[in-house]
């Protein structure tokens, strides 16, 4: 049975104790972890790093690809094993370390990290760690539900630890493509030209003599905490898919539309699957992580194809998909995270990208990251790859939070993820702001009346207007620009400025 | 002689006044102009626009690649013709209009223009008006100093206006490389993999029954208005030279370095001039204007390779260059905007991206265009392009400005264009912060440290301590994270801000 997943026979001895591979880490490494959105975590070795430091102190910058489940950001974050973290997070714990200070976060483009690994401006990485399903005959590690940034920290590694995970099927063996671009400057044009191709191999080669220990795990992924569609995100989709009817009926876009890209989280996840409700037909995906919504877009016979670099799901989901994967097998491929988020591809697919906003000013900047300007809550992942590159830049956010506390459209918003060049629509469940070739005051009107909650309309308004009266292109207050914030900040109710009031 | 320009002889009696020309334009007309930082404008035809509309009003939207020369845009907007204007401008009385909101500035990434036109999400165009050194027997244009959008205006437009400039040297028949990208989601890979790739034709194809009027001048471009270097962008090259030097050190680069870029204006015109007196040597550019700092390097023997989408030279500078062009022209390109600064491009070759800040803040962010938030310059052009896409995204600026009154590094930037996952290296005349891979926290020490001049260094302390010790990932006070630019803006120096008062 072992046999299947360590094809290998002499790597078989190198199996040890999560304890004993952990181990081999030593405080100061630069660490690479599989794991992205969840999907695909190593998920022994870092609970075992955990247990040691708390006997054993030592620090580690620790690399993913994007965020990890299992807790395992919270039990490094604890044990104080974290001194550096990159690329992306979304552990409550850690969250507040980080804006404590304590752990160095380094947010990043996603697409780019392994591009300062490749250029030696990052690294060199000590020790991959990474979830397989798999190990070929040659030493080549076939992943499992994600990519991310695996095959080249396997690649660049001085030496690997291969988690092999039984509970993943080996059903997945031949989903991937890895295909890692050539080095600068003398590198070759990436041969993707369509969701669906295939531009490499279905599993990382490595020099088998790096792999230094492989442990067998048998934990299922971490399950999506996406939320079910309601009223407003539903209110978002069909917004947007009167928007994308009346592109289709002005000749820019067929009802296969192009191809899509939608962000990690409940309202991207269930704004597309919101499509299905659509004239909509032949869809693709070139996204990063295939949430439910692919799933629900193929079992609506809606989706063509899908192209990702992790699989993540909810508990309800996996069970369906991974009960008969051999069905949805062939209409999927996985790749590394530089490529599904590769500027070169995004802009030559004409990808339409979905993505979620934390807050909108009138100008339409967005915020991703950063509450009241200061607080990280996740990182700006992958959004800024599509964003910029994207043929239709789309963010979607609900019009109010906390109750109505909150309005996601602001006057200011108080740190920029996505200036206004790479916003294109903006989509509330109040309505759709068309922003394209728009100047910001043109901009300014049409995401007040647009997307704005009714009950912070008029506020937004005045200070519009009493800005424009001062001048500028961008016309701003700024003695004012965050009195919104400030309020928030201090009493957590944006309604309590004077703007409000005023207003009321 | 003539017939040496229009090589087709059904077309020489297009040949009309620049005022009957100027007759066709109609309003609420959508027109493309060539011109890119004031080379290859057309100069004939809009001056009689703008004499027109003195008794004939009438409003346009104008679309150029980049900024004019001659008071183009003067004329046109002092003449009430512009109601709309992208992607970039520097003139000071549009640039005035444009803050009162009379012109609809649509400040663009200028890669993207085209992109929305060839998918009919801007346009159509009614004419294209396009300098020309020539018109070909097949009716193909041989654009003169700079391609900019020329190519795509002209083979989108409905009509063409063709400027046959007969102070344009045919020595200049050869240099372009006209590649236009093929159509999405289909589109395949574009085929630039070195600066010195030829993918194209060396002119534009256009339906010769298209051209509507010739209209025949001979007034020179305008010249560039680059300063000398001075002391500070002396410092600023030292400073970029040790860097370089170090990476070379480090095995990440070698004395050639990456293909560079350098944007608009005097000092990354003077700083690239500068690299002449460094080690290197077979240095390449992929940039999109080429300055006199190109010739500066070609003539020091440094330079191998330079490819553009304009040249736009001081008087000097272009009477050296043009009074012996053969001896440039094998060691140059001009390309279209959209191809220049593709982000395909620009990362498959692992440019290194030198661009000037206006000001950036104590976390990397920069401002490129807006003064104190809210009064437009001139449009971030390329540097969105470059910055995002660089292998090394290097940015500029004197430390001080208005004698003093100003400091160009801030607290909090209240514009942002670039954000800080886009910055890499920031370069003042005191000294270069080397920002990678470092977390927010860590990049405002070396910025402070490095970048700020010393009389704004304690107060950027005093800021960034308070604001550290009320936490976050990106600390900041919002109550007075603007202070210095409300000095600034309403005292004209930023010094009279509580925190200057403090520290001294």
């Amino acid at each position: 049975m072992l046999e299947d997943r360590i094809r290998r026979p002499s790597l078989l001895d190198r199996i040890v104790t999560p304890k004993e591979a952990a181990s081999l880490i030593q405080d100061g490494m630069i660490i690479g972890m599989s794991g992205f959105t969840r999907a695909g975590d190593a998920k022994a070795v870092p609970v075992a790093m955990a247990e040691r430091a708390r006997t054993d102190p030592f620090k580690i910058t620790l690399l993913t690809g994007a965020s990890l489940g299992h807790d395992i950001d919270r039990m490094l974050t604890e044990a104080h094993v974290l001194a550096r973290r990159m690329p992306f997070q979304t552990d409550p714990t850690l969250r507040a370390a980080i804006n404590r200070g304590e752990v160095m976060f380094v947010d990043q483009h996603l697409s780019e990290t392994v591009e300062h690994l490749r250029s030696n401006q990052l690294g060199p990485i000590d020790y991959a760690i990474i979830e397989a399903a798999a190990i070929r005959l040659d030493g080549g590690i076939i992943p499992s539900t994600s990519i991310g940034n695996s095959a080249s920290f396997a690649i660049l590694a001085k030496k690997l630890i291969i988690e092999i995970n039984l509970s993943q099927t080996l059903d997945l063996e031949g989903l991937h493509d890895i295909y890692i671009p050539t080095k600068r400057p003398t590198r070759e044009a990436i041969p993707v030209v369509g969701c669906d191709t295939r531009a490499g191999m279905p599993y990382i080669p490595v020099d088998p003599e790096k792999i230094a220990a492989i442990v067998i795990t048998q934990e299922q992924d971490s399950f999506s905490t996406v939320e079910p569609a309601d009223a407003e995100t539903s209110a978002i989709a069909g917004h947007l898919i009167r928007f994308f009817e009346e592109e289709v009926r002005l000749g820019r876009l067929d009802l296969t539309l192009n191809p899509l890209q939608a962000g990690i989280g409940t309202i991207a996840n269930s704004v597309l699957s919101g499509l299905a409700d659509g004239p909509f037909h032949h869809l693709r995906m070139y996204s990063e992580v295939l949430q439910d919504s692919t799933f629900d877009l193929f079992d609506a016979g809606k989706l063509s194809f899908a192209s990702g670099s992790s699989i993540t799901l909810s508990s309800a989901c996996a069970a369906r998909v991974y009960a008969d994967f051999r069905r949805y097998k062939d209409r999927l491929v996985l790749r590394p995270q530089e490529i599904s988020n590769h500027p070169e591809v995004i802009r030559r697919l004409g990808v339409i990208g979905i993505n979620t906003a934390l807050e909108v000013d009138i100008y339409g900047n967005i915020n991703s990251t950063h509450v009241n300007g200061t607080h990280m809550m996740n990182g700006i992942g992958g959004s800024g790859d599509f964003a910029r590159n994207a043929y239709l830049s789309i963010f979607v956010t609900k019009s109010l939070a906390k109750g109505g506390r909150i309005s996601s459209v602001v006057p200011m918003v108080p740190h920029v993820d996505h200036t206004e060049h790479d916003v294109d629509i903006i989509v509330t469940e109040n309505g759709l702001a068309d922003l394209r070739e728009l100047a910001p005051r043109e901009r300014a009107e049409r995401i007040i009346e647009h997307c704005a909650h009714p009950d912070y309309r008029e506020a937004l308004r005045s200070y519009f207007e009493r800005a424009s009266a001062r001048g500028g292109h961008t016309p701003h207050l700024l003695e004012e620009a965050f009195s919104w914030h400030l309020n928030s900040r201090d009493r957590g109710d944006m309604r309590q400025s004077k703007l409000a009031a005023a207003a009321e």
